[in-house]
């Protein structure tokens, strides 16, 4: 099943640093099927707030995802944007093909 | 472009008007061409925090996803999750077909 990476960014910079893991996290994630979704565009909240960015990831499987994150080649990279950029970054596992909305529901009245 | 709708649900609730609400959402949805990425999942915290819930929609286009929004189907349910549930939702519109990271990198240093 596909999984998604979700980081909300909640400061931006372009410092050099940051332009550089902009330039080579794209071939750490090929390895491993990742693409991007969602990068650098300006989010409309609809609810709430969210300050600074939104950027999305998708990877074949869970365990290709863990993989990125863990592989040598993107740990070289990762500091250069967790040095600049405060922000929260979650792993979450896409549902299943043919889901439904109403399942969820019947398993949590089901309890 | 596929655009996305991400809520980061700060709270989760199982109150019978949530469970209502997601009984009801995936029909308001599919006449806007919505459906779920990830809904419910337990989500895995690499970096930061992330109380709650993540919930990830995908639409054809940024305009489906606002008119699905406003949609009078969709307003009569809001409240139902609205009121029980504190978060932050944003749209996103995705990345074009063949996206480049280092285009965006390239498009930074020019200032």
């Amino acid at each position: 099943m596909t999984a998604y990476a979700v980081a909300h960014l909640r400061t931006t910079s372009a410092h050099e640093d940051v332009l550089t893991y902009i330039e080579r996290v794209q071939d750490t994630m090929a390895p491993y099927g990742g693409r991007f979704l969602v990068h650098g565009t300006q989010v409309e909240v609809v609810e709430g707030e969210w300050p600074g960015a939104l950027v999305m990831l998708a990877f074949p499987d869970m365990d290709s995802a863990r993989a990125w994150y863990a592989s040598p080649a993107y740990r070289e990279i990762l500091p250069l944007r967790t040095r600049h950029i405060a922000g929260d970054v979650v792993f979450a596992e896409g549902v299943p093909p043919g889901y439904d909305a109403r399942a969820t529901a019947a398993a949590m009245r089901a309890g």
